[in-house]
């Protein structure tokens, strides 16, 4: 059984209020699956680079327990590039470059031992290259996740419906959340989506937290109040690789799980905020995790006796 | 003992999506009173109308075991008149007329039957106004929460800043306290305003709940999910009404207790917003309080065994 998350990985070049790099490796597939190895042993990416793209950097997927059988390098190619300037509210940014490269292309290799795969993150991606994923496997997934974002409901609305029908979990932020379903109410715009296929939905709202909604149910995740976002690339990547990795963890998917999911998956994107791209999720020690998903505990509990 | 509230007692006219009202009874004081008087029995006001306000409409408070003794009626006078028409997200507002009437020399008599206020709730109002009622109650309350808005910020920072010196909690919104502190991020924000004389921080985020700030501790709040606002007006001042009131209930002020006094304070909240003015939360009754507060518990708990 293993946990397949498909998405980018790639280079970025980021500048935030607080800094700028050079060229660093990111990508959503990288995020995810760094995110996800800290619950779930058997990781396997989905992706594409070029020959630019270091073999130490390839190695770190390894060293972590991620299997790279599926990631393809494309001699003569480049990875793809992507840089933005945050703006100082980190809420919104400038995308300054996009260089798509490998990603122009990209036709998804499911290598055969991946068909063990029981948990499926469809990362942010085109839908079109997310269903195929999903057509790729022979056996349907315990539990597919997709996560996804405006742009593909600009410019790729009608297969973002089409792949939205075969999956069970959504994960969005509330500007989408509006905009998929047409309607200002989050409450609205979650019945809306639930009707698309989806069967749970998460809006992540950054630093106002999450919501799970799950037929009438609704579970309203705290985020932690952190003095300084230094980064926020990547944050909702790790988000999602937390949650599935959780999931794929405890094994069974239920509300009271995926509560619980999306809790660790908060802690991790805690983390990876707190420096530049993913440097500070890539050696957390299992303390470091239990203390923050302590911090939630504390942060959110009450006790009202009636 | 008693809770004493100070505030407006005004006529407002509203236009929401929804629709739009005539002059009905509105006012900080007016929310706030109501609200508090759910959990505490001993509530007093002290406000200002004119001779236009009905004598019905006094006597709605009284019903509500609320003392008027405080509530001064200038003969030949008109009473505070706001009209204001929301925009469709609800979040923002364009304020049409603002007639301050009885309001702009208001002067806060403290009947001597006040003199036993225990808990005082200053309710958004000048802040001189706020400062010479605590001057003029003999003891010292137990607690003093002060209410405010960005208003008094951009017209009168230093008097706010003289009466932030005498109370013990501050309740603000998320753009007030980066407006007040200087800070974008609200952990900084806090720590600033922390040092400017309240113990205690409450950040209102409207639909994202709230946030409390002590010391090195923080509490998040959820809010209700809402299929619909209906009227935003007044849920800030009735936040604070449940507040104050369900700390007069249980008497010890500690971070234990203001966590649910949040929690109340919301759930009042989230029923002001259903309908217009103070209809809804003129005539709650203690089950639907109580089933409105279950739903806060089970929208927020999640159960991790680390």
């Amino acid at each position: 059984m293993s946990l397949v998350v498909i998405g980018t990985v790639a280079f970025d070049a980021i500048e935030t209020p607080f800094g700028k790099t050079d060229k660093i490796v990111g990508g959503a597939a990288t995020y995810a699956s760094l995110s996800a190895s800290y619950f779930y042993k058997n990781v396997k990416i989905v992706a594409v680079v070029g020959d630019d793209f270091p073999k130490e950097d390839i190695q770190s997927f390894e060293d972590h327990g991620i299997s790279t059988e599926g990631l393809q390098i494309k001699q003569g190619e480049k990875s793809f590039f992507w840089s933005g300037k945050y703006h100082t509210d980190m809420n919104s940014r400038d995308t300054l470059v996009t260089d798509l490269n490998v990603l122009a292309d990209f036709d998804p290799i499911i290598p055969e031992s991946y068909q063990d795969c029981e948990f499926l993150l469809l990362g942010n991606l085109v839908p079109q290259v997310q269903l195929t994923t999903i057509q790729r496997l022979k056996k349907r997934p315990k539990l597919v996740v997709l996560d996804t974002m405006n742009f593909w409901m600009d410019v790729a609305m009608n297969d973002l419906l089409v792949v939205l029908k075969e999956v069970d979990v959504l994960t969005i932020n509330d500007a989408e959340a509006r905009q998929l379903s047409g309607e200002y109410s989050l409450v609205k715009a979650a019945e809306k989506i639930l009707n698309m296929g989806p069967k749970y939905l998460i809006i992540k709202k950054g630093e106002h937290g999450a919501l799970l909604f799950h037929e009438n149910q609704v579970f309203s995740a705290p985020a932690l109040p952190l003095a300084e976002v230094f980064d926020p690339t990547g944050a909702g990547d790790t988000f999602a690789g937390g949650f599935i990795g959780y999931l794929a963890k405890v094994g069974t998917v239920n509300f009271h799980n995926m509560k619980n999911a999306i809790i660790y998956g908060s802690a991790l994107a805690s983390f990876c905020v707190e420096k530049f791209g993913t440097e500070r999720i890539k050696n957390l020690s299992e303390k470091e995790i239990s203390d923050r998903v302590q911090e939630f505990v504390k942060l959110s509990s009450f006790t009202i006796e009636i």
